[in-house]
């Protein structure tokens, strides 16, 4: 099966080569994207900051490093947009929120050093909605301007998308990296939980922010996530499984676990058939497809997941105390609903709640590390969407499919395999924690085979 | 036997029955403070900034709440000092580093965010060394002005010691609580890693950072310490084990594990023979001591602490490399000698390196708990720093016997109980990771046998 492709992606890793052989330079496709930007940005909103001059002047010294054969890293060259609640010591990050307008970090986070170190350029700060989970900002979708490029890393999904940039950072605390790569037409990877350095990005939940990466292909986003994770590590954890210059071998699954979740019940017609085709092409290619209608333990899962997944949001809640309950005491109003709500709902919980949380959390994090050994699966895979981006922008769209994988904290991919009239929607293929690399292999080996 | 008794120390715990019962009021409580910090400030230099007057409004909300009842928190009223790498909304934190002079973060860290919430008095940011890791603030000891007050806490501990706070919270990464504590003259705890809330607090080892609280008594570090955790939570962790306004019950310990360490090798005949009568008068009270000496399972403990414990720094220097790195590169010079020397290490490990020194960590913290639970020991007791404040401001003193609590990351705390011509120095009492609740009571057991 041939799947769909978006036409307007450009990728750091296929220009590469090129730059080695010196037949294009890294200012060549840094103004390659910016004739993009021109092009685009007035319809499409995704930048809260852009800085060509800087750009330009980043691009030259990486010229100057190729020229030389002394590239600085596997991301030397490769232009990046920064979710604006990513510190930069050269730019404002000011979270989406008027509170913040205008504010200077002092610092670059971790993942913006690591990108700047090895050579990449700092493109520009990319709309998020407000810290990255209330109200949107004013970014549209590449495939329709009446259409919410899907929140919270709106920006950087929209920028990569149309082909403003090859990657872009976002970040996932419940749905925030998978559904607007899912909406734009982009590679979207959520890493195990702590596999990609956080600090210096402005926190919702300590346990389940998550760095992610949204990129033209799969090497594009494996360079910038393996780039940041040599480049500052992750304290405590290590480094990212498989990190390397050299995107993991493709590896086909031998089986892979199909789960339904409650989204299911919110998909249309078109959506529902497209994943059909998807799977079906999959066993054609002869993977195994289990699922709860065909296999008693995956039932039971789906169970388990339906169960308790509502506390996912109670543990971002709570954990969000700090500083919310600052800023809501300091700036009130300016500080929009869905905050106060979620603030409001954290007061209700006890200690005791959080800590019963916690170990739900965990049970489910075995309960999917045993369901997959005890199959013998190599990931689960479902949508990374209800379909594709809705109208409108003030919702940036359901998190139902996604929410699990941040829960668990397990990596994530949606890859951009679907569309409904015209617009793209992504498979999610989700994996067991600590095995992102083995979780990469299986999803080039799906992008190559719908190639 | 009667230990050494700070004669200077202002406790809050102390003061409270009479905010309940209207003799005292916080406001008076803190124009004693206030009066200590115009008798000693002159000489002590424990402050960076100062605001007498939103004390002193924040002191008279306190004085209405207790007058109707309703005090907001177990700390409310509490004057606390904050180390000025903790992010204060309203004081510029400046690390210690002229890199951040007068920066202003736009938010409370946690800790203070917790204390603040809860009617807690933030009295003033407090001297640290150069980002809690690099040269010396000006601060002098509060019992001699020609020694240093120990760092990287420097402020912090000279403000409680010489009576001007009742609490002030610092920092560890390798001995920054403890240390200043024992030259001080006042009670240091350094929980648990991860059991209080980092966030908001300018890094140095994410996996190495703990937060850590100096205080007039063990009641008021208590308090202290239960506020913030219950405040905020530890995110991924629940709460600090025993949080509560309580303080644990005093419990007798069985036996205690002696250690001797290298640090034994630097300490003066006065230093040593006060340790000695302390653990004398310890088994007169009916404390088994175990030590290398007579039993090999200690001896076998101290060998495998000595044999790795240099890599603590090396995980230190390693997860620096974020922010450090990047101010290097911006600020040059103006970041301090050992910095820069710490990030030339950081820069000869490898990937291999960090993970290996990762999975030794994890060893020697096993063996710690095995080793405990074998014997049946409810802590372990040594030094907590090489003797009294030594002379000089330059070094802030030997890390030796504290830095094997850092690297473990369990609980510890500094008890003033020891002084050699007049200058204090602390017994460290060492516990086992989550389960800061149950040290507690056997510190509190010890306090009192020497009272």
């Amino acid at each position: 099966m041939k799947a769909w492709r978006n036409p307007c992606i450009v990728s750091f890793s296929q220009a590469l080569a090129e730059f080695k052989s010196g037949r294009q330079t890294p200012r060549d496709f840094l103004e390659r994207c910016i004739a993009n930007v021109e092009q685009h940005e007035s319809r499409i909103k995704a930048f809260v900051t852009l800085d060509l001059k800087a750009a330009r002047k980043a691009a030259d010294a990486s010229v100057r490093r190729y020229r030389a054969g002394q590239p600085l890293s596997m991301v030397d060259g490769c232009p990046v947009g920064i979710k604006d609640i990513m510190a930069t010591a050269d730019m404002p990050t000011q979270m989406g929120s008027p509170a913040f307008k205008g504010w200077q970090s002092g610092q670059d986070a971790a993942c913006v050093q690591a990108m700047r170190q090895g050579g990449a350029i700092i493109f520009g700060k990319t709309v998020t909605t407000e810290f990255a989970i209330g109200f949107s900002g004013p970014s549209t979708n590449p495939f329709d301007p009446k259409r919410t490029p899907g929140g919270s890393s709106s920006g950087s999904a929209a920028a990569v998308g149309s082909g403003m940039l090859p990657v872009a950072l976002g970040t996932q605390t419940q749905g925030s990296t998978l559904r607007p790569a899912s909406y734009c037409g982009a590679l979207g990877f959520k890493p195990t939980v702590g596999a990609l350095h956080t600090a210096g990005i402005h926190p919702l939940s300590t346990t389940c922010d998550h760095l992610g990466v949204i990129g033209a292909t799969l090497e594009d986003i494996w360079r910038v996530a393996s780039q940041i994770s040599l480049g500052v590590g992750s304290p405590g954890y290590g480094f990212l499984n498989g990190a390397s210059a050299t995107l993991p071998t493709a590896v086909k699954p031998g089986k892979l676990i199909r789960l339904y979740t409650r989204g299911w019940t919110e998909i249309d017609t078109n959506t529902g058939e497209a994943f059909e085709e998807v799977t079906q092409a999959l066993q054609d290619a002869g993977v195994e497809i289990l699922s709860k209608e065909n296999d008693q333990r995956v039932a039971a899962f789906e169970d388990a997941l339906e169960r308790d997944v509502d506390g996912a949001l109670d543990i971002v809640a709570y954990e969000m105390k700090w500083p919310y309950q600052d800023y809501i005491a300091r700036f009130g109003d300016a500080i929009g609903k869905r905050i106060h709500g979620l603030i409001d709902r954290a007061h209700k919980m006890t200690p005791a709640d959080y800590t019963g949380l916690l170990g739900k959390r965990r049970a489910i994090q075995q309960h999917c590390r045993e369901l997959a050994a005890s199959i013998g699966a190599d990931g689960y895979v479902t949508l990374a969407s209800s379909g594709p981006a809705i109208l409108g922008f003030e919702y940036s769209g359901s998190r139902t499919f996604i929410v699990y994988g941040s829960w668990l904290g397990f990596p994530a991919f949606s890859l951009p395999l679907m569309h409904s009239d015209g617009l793209p929607f992504g498979l999610q293929l989700l994996g067991i924690d600590h095995r992102d690399g083995n979780l990469c292999s299986t999803a080039r080996w799906i992008m190559r085979e719908f190639s």
